[in-house]
């Protein structure tokens, strides 16, 4: 049997267990030039929730559909040359026990690290944090590095790099728990609760002479706080805008934009990751030679069982995650 | 008699007669090291109400000062080298006849053509045009370039730059006769009154295909709808918010700010002229010659007499100027 998880219906507000629709179907046989992927790891991201409120760098989900979502897959059975059973594979193919994929819709992943590692920080949300921090922010030595949701997937990734790149690293967390444990765990520098309120003043306070990085992964009252204390010339890397992804109604925009991007000079831009895929293989080498090193250390976050996918990306909105949050199939 | 018009008190919404004060006073004597400058035009920005609402790229305004702006003069009487009687200069000495400087602060203008070009496209305010559009913009020929305030000192030259630059150029400005003016006298190949109502639809309209570089001089409703028609990668350079100077309560910012910025991967760049100013000389000849060629019009709008400037500044936000607004002191 092939047991699926269908996006059932969009939600109003938070998703709720009601998105979701269990069924369990037949197992697909692949045609000429497609393979049979059994997934092993699913993905969790915030972006699994952006997809269901309309286009973005993808088509909308729709409901029916098999629930989207990047996984981690082993062949099980080819009929498409330059894969073979018992290659890894990556894709796009959903909350679902097996697949049945064109060869070109996956990438085989060479990379020999255990599986955890490899939709940790040796997946897109570790290229995320790579490309985002040094391509789109060119953070430089002794720079103040700011990022929201610094105890989540791509969070943890960015400060550990920006720490590595000689800079400054300050987070934002929801809880006093995650902030200590960004500052004993991963060196940050200075972590603060979002949650507690005062986030502008409490920011200020750790970062006295200005932030020149920020990464956004929450945009809200982060973004709102990080743009008073840019530095002129500040860079603000736009990744991600997981406060109002979960919500009925989005939040106004942030009152200093454009007035505060004029004066101070600042740059803000958008990314996604797929953008740099012609460089992924030497950014993912680098980044398994870091893990290799224990100079990063892979946060993951793993929830066994595709029966309990919803309940893993109910709970990621809570940010009861530390880390990449991922579903372990089989 | 030296006459001067002091900035007098903090507006609370839009500027009026009495946020000026008229004053005599005796015309100052250089000390070593200063000239004095005899003002000939004043040049009215947009960026002297941003003055009064606090610290931007500049110190404040403080209530009793002379009232700020930059302005074209001839130096008179010279205790400094490099400057002599007769020598044409600019500087920010503000809204008075006469003014006692030390050259440091003053920038000598070679470029022979009238106070009006001057004053007008060969000021900062083409140069904004020029490096905001070209180096922040970098648009490409057949890149669709829109520009708010098109109609303004900024605009039309944004406008006509993109043009030379043989990109497809929209504007946005205040009323159909505007609208019908960038059309037929600049070359726009279209303008969208954005006081008629349904500026997203309006634009989309006419930019079928979307847009490559959004020049934004106002902020408010059309970056609003600019950031949903901007193309995958598109630029929008931040030069001006003009829509909020002039206000009691700025709105709320764009929506759009920061999801479509990475659904899109755009870039938001702000800039401030001086940056460039290592820059100037071969820009300012350069745009010399575009407008001894013809290839772009000066579009200048002076208003007589240093009494006048407050009202031409007033005006300048009711939006009852064309082009680039100052005021003629002698």
């Amino acid at each position: 049997m092939n047991r699926q998880w269908l996006y059932a219906r969009q939600p109003r507000g938070k998703i709720g267990p009601d998105t979701f629709q269990w069924t369990e179907t037949a197992i697909p046989a692949p045609r000429d030039g497609e393979v049979l992927v059994r997934t092993r790891m699913l993905s969790l991201d915030p972006a699994n929730r952006a997809w269901m409120m309309g286009k973005t760098y993808r088509d909308a989900l729709e409901p029916g559909q098999v629930m989207s979502g990047f996984a981690i897959g082993e062949v099980v059975q080819s009929k498409a040359g330059g894969l073979e059973p018992g290659d890894i594979v990556e894709g796009d193919w959903g909350w679902q026990d097996y697949a049945a994929l064109p060869a070109r819709r996956l990438t085989k992943r060479t990379t020999r690290a255990p599986l955890e590692h490899l939709v940790g920080p040796l997946s897109i949300t570790g290229l995320t944090a790579y490309f985002g921090l040094l391509e789109v922010g060119q953070p430089k030595p002794g720079d103040t590095v700011l990022v929201s949701a610094a105890a989540g997937a791509v969070g943890t990734m960015v400060g550990q790099i920006a720490r590595l790149a000689g800079c400054r690293v300050v987070g934002t967390a929801g809880g006093q728990d995650k902030c200590d444990w960004l500052v004993r765990e991963l060196g940050f520098d200075a972590a603060v609760d979002y949650k507690a309120g005062g986030v502008r003043r409490a920011l200020a306070a750790v970062c006295p002479g200005g932030v020149d990085v920020y990464f956004d992964n929450t945009g809200g009252p982060v973004l709102e706080a990080a743009l008073s204390l840019m530095k002129l010339r500040g860079r603000i890397v736009c990744c991600g805008n997981v406060s109002q992804y979960d919500v009925e109604k989005p939040a106004p925009g942030p009152m200093a934009v454009p007035g505060l991007v004029v004066t101070k000079r600042l740059r803000m831009e958008g990314f996604v990751v797929m953008d740099f895929f012609d460089q992924r293989e030497p950014a993912e080498a680098r980044l398994a030679q870091w893990v290799a090193d224990g100079r990063i250390k892979a946060i993951v976050d793993i929830v066994d069982g595709l029966e309990k996918a919803p309940q893993a990306l109910i709970d990621l909105f809570e940010g009861r995650n530390r880390g990449k949050r991922a579903v372990r199939v089989s």
